[in-house]
């Protein structure tokens, strides 16, 4: 009988169980010791606000970053196909959702082995939620090209798509966040809805839509270097 | 000083507060006694299963679903000018994904009123996450055209996006499930990958990604009238 795949999602940076987590997310780690993780110091620091009487030295974490291969990924199929059950943890968040993970959970399928996501805070969907922009059909595009030319032709193609009623959700390294909310007010057009969506879940959590002529008007926020998802629709 | 408005995620359809939700969505429903929901009756089932000595008698609705205007939601607005925190509840999972709610979160941005996101389960993450497919950069269509040919179409292009490492979420009518694997069973190529994610959260839930090849071969699960997510990658 082979075991189970769980994906594990994490805080976002607020370290409070009861804010973010179902409790069932607790009984579940609590029965694991073999993980699939992003970055073992932090995976280790997430798993101990989960599950803060986790016997640390009897874990065996496995990293699956941007530079793992399928090759690199055996010891955790190993693990599952002797009837382990095992939990996915990325830095933040839900696994597999602008983080890696994806490449674990597909090689559990090649294996049919079962998936089991937990449910936790995932900032995409928090700030499309919470937007007020059309949740009906939407795009995440991840990180947009850095190029100015390439960027801004970008920027004009996704508020085209805006028109058709397609929330355009997308994503900046955040010490470029305020360079990034000065390209899309030179760029848009004045009645273009805008959100910003920042810190979510953190106790300055910062959640605004209005046109990117109101944007213009406001002393906005400053936005460097706090995690940020930018969404444009109509 | 205005309200807050607070969008409360409810259950996929199995009833059990600890496996959805964190104990925050329990303590803010509790100070709630003001909803904009999408179907009172089971607001009010929702709500009890969050916090289960809320006092129905107490409580003030008002129905934002598909045919609800901007003059509707006025009612919902004073609630919130004149101090008042208010919820919004969808049927199943998140407010304003694949479901009502964003008009009231529009409104409430357009009046400075702060929108607070709960966490909760949402299928469409869910099932992204536990797909194998593309997180990094995905498109959630919602229904897809009903007409052969149109269908047709819209699987081959979803198909060929596929190709740039864009995971395609979209649903079907419960109904008609059935019918939308057969259809993606003949119109797509041998190697693209589908899963389909059924009855999240639920004791029958379902999730599985292989290739069309292997579908075909497999004696696939009866989907029909059980809520499924459909998502095409590579």
């Amino acid at each position: 009988m082979f075991g189970k795949l769980y994906l594990i999602p994490v805080d976002l940076g607020h370290p409070s169980f009861e804010a973010l987590f179902p409790t069932l997310n607790r009984e579940i780690t609590s029965t694991l010791t073999h993980f699939v993780v992003e970055n073992q110091k932090s995976a280790r620091r997430s798993l101990k606000l989960i599950f803060p009487e986790i016997k640390q030295g009897e874990l065996s974490l496995l990293t699956l970053d941007k530079n793992t291969s399928e090759l690199d990924l055996n010891p955790a199929l190993d693990w599952l196909k002797s009837g382990k059950n095992v939990g996915v943890v990325s830095e933040a968040g839900v696994p597999s959702i602008a983080d890696p993970g994806s490449l674990m959970v597909k090689l559990a399928h090649a294996q049919n082995i079962e998936v089991i996501p937990l449910i936790g805070p995932c900032s995409i969907f928090l700030a499309l939620s919470a937007s007020g922009l059309s949740g009906q059909s939407f795009v995440f595009h991840g990180y947009i090209p850095i190029d100015k030319a390439e960027k801004t032709r970008f920027i004009k193609e996704m508020e085209k798509a805006t028109g058709r009623n397609q929330a355009q959700i997308f994503m900046e390294t955040p010490y470029r966040n305020n360079q990034m909310l000065e390209d899309l007010l030179s760029v848009c057009k004045e009645d273009t809805l805008l959100c910003i969506a920042c810190d979510l879940t953190l106790p300055n959590q910062y959640i605004k839509t209005q046109t990117i002529g109101k944007w213009k008007k406001l002393k906005t926020e400053d936005l460097h270097k706090r995690p940020c998802i930018f969404i444009l629709g109509n």
